[in-house]
């Protein structure tokens, strides 16, 4: 195909392929005569990847130009080309300072306890979950890392099913671009899913069982003011010993009186 | 106290203490004498809040006030106060197109099938699922979507973790700080927790039966080249009906192949 069609099928623009080119992050085409140049499936595929590290994943051409390079090398491995894909995904999220060596045993604890025994103990991913851990626990929220189990135990949900999206992939830079934009989207999609989740396990537990008490134009649950019209609001269930079960704690008739 | 043992205790310069106390937002201590000024409990309490919406929250100090207020008026219950700093805190994350309608019917055929009937069908939460949604769809993860039901789940039990930790909070301001701080640092652990746990699968599964024909200093699980000496790494357990016990598939042997 020509140029416009490749930039047509990638949503590249024609001046960014060819900035892409004397990078060297994407071959040049096949030079069928003059002023003539043909490009085929292989550089669909690798704009496709490139795009998704510049525009979704926000990397920085050096940092895109490594990966490709790891994707390139003869004798790596696919898992070594994910691995500096991950840790180049995460290099704006290390912590500036070294995080202090009680948070990094706390969060190798966490590892541990869930088996995780492939993961080396100075990975820079558990630095980073060290460093969060000195957060919480400087912002008075130490007794969230009791609940790191099943945060722990969640992230391996999703990343079991992560993992099986791109064993569905079949070409190298395929599965790169799905690990890519599947780790930045899936964020987005997890933390909106979890909002989405407190709004309602918040409207079933928090609100309590004399919730007829609240106006109902006020709740978490209710529409934004300008949010356009609103949907009809579910009748709230009295789930108070729901709950109980479900968070598996047992103060919860004392705390019921103190939350309204 | 005095102001100086304010700022000590929450962390709070000085200086910033009088611009909260003029901007209305925490309000002014007892006046005790002349040029004496006392604070409380109190005092500490929502200064904490405020330094975790302003820092921990990066919300203008607009919304900082909205909020507030919210926390004030008399007849506003707590659910009211946290749904109005839930919208606050994912205000920059709306979409700023309207999401299509294909996407938004998928966001609530997922909220639908957890059972989550108290969300209204117009939540802006649920709009910014359609957003992803969206843009998974366009750079071709519409599979990825298969997989939302298994993220909603994890969600959901992270989310009861989080919402029982509310209510072990005794007072409406302690309340939202932990939800805020809660909000903004429980996005960072789960999305840290779910690379650690890529990793950890990655080398499980994908690396595969032969791994062994991989150079070990480069693989996904092995340590980065500039993070220090590295701990002994596991060996690898070939785990590959296990893994396809966890993640439920059966093509897992034609997977291999072209994963290598």
């Amino acid at each position: 195909m020509r140029i416009g069609e490749l930039s047509a099928r990638t949503g590249v623009p024609v001046a960014t392929i060819k900035y892409y080119v004397r990078e060297g992050l994407v071959s040049g085409g096949e030079r069928t005569g003059h002023n003539q140049v043909r490009y085929g499936e292989e550089h669909v595929r690798r704009l496709r990847l490139v795009r998704a590290m510049v525009e979704t994943g926000a990397l920085p051409i050096a940092k895109v130009r490594e990966v490709i390079a790891e994707v390139e090398e003869p004798g790596r491995d696919l898992d070594s080309a994910l691995g500096v894909a991950s840790r180049a995904l995460a290099s704006h999220r290390a912590p500036i300072e070294e995080p202090e060596e009680a948070d990094l045993e706390t969060a190798r604890a966490i590892v541990r306890r869930r088996g995780w025994d492939r993961i080396p103990l100075d990975h820079p991913h558990l630095r980073t979950l060290a460093d969060v851990i000195g957060r919480l626990r400087l912002l008075g929220l130490a007794d969230m890392v009791e609940h790191e189990d099943r945060y722990a135990l969640a992230a391996e949900q999703v990343a079991e099913a992560d993992i099986h999206l791109l064993m569905q992939r079949e070409e190298r830079d395929e599965i790169l671009e799905t690990m890519i934009v599947g780790t930045v989207l899936g964020d987005a999609l997890l933390t909106t899913l979890r909002r989405i989740a407190q709004v309602e396990i918040s409207g079933r537990d928090i609100k309590g069982p004399d919730h007829d008490r609240a106006d109902p134009e006020c709740s978490l649950s209710t529409r934004d003011a300008d949010a356009g019209p609103s949907a009809p609001v579910a009748e709230p269930v009295h789930a108070k010993m729901a709950m109980s079960a479900l968070v598996g704690f047992s103060t919860v008739q004392v705390e019921w009186a103190v939350l309204r």
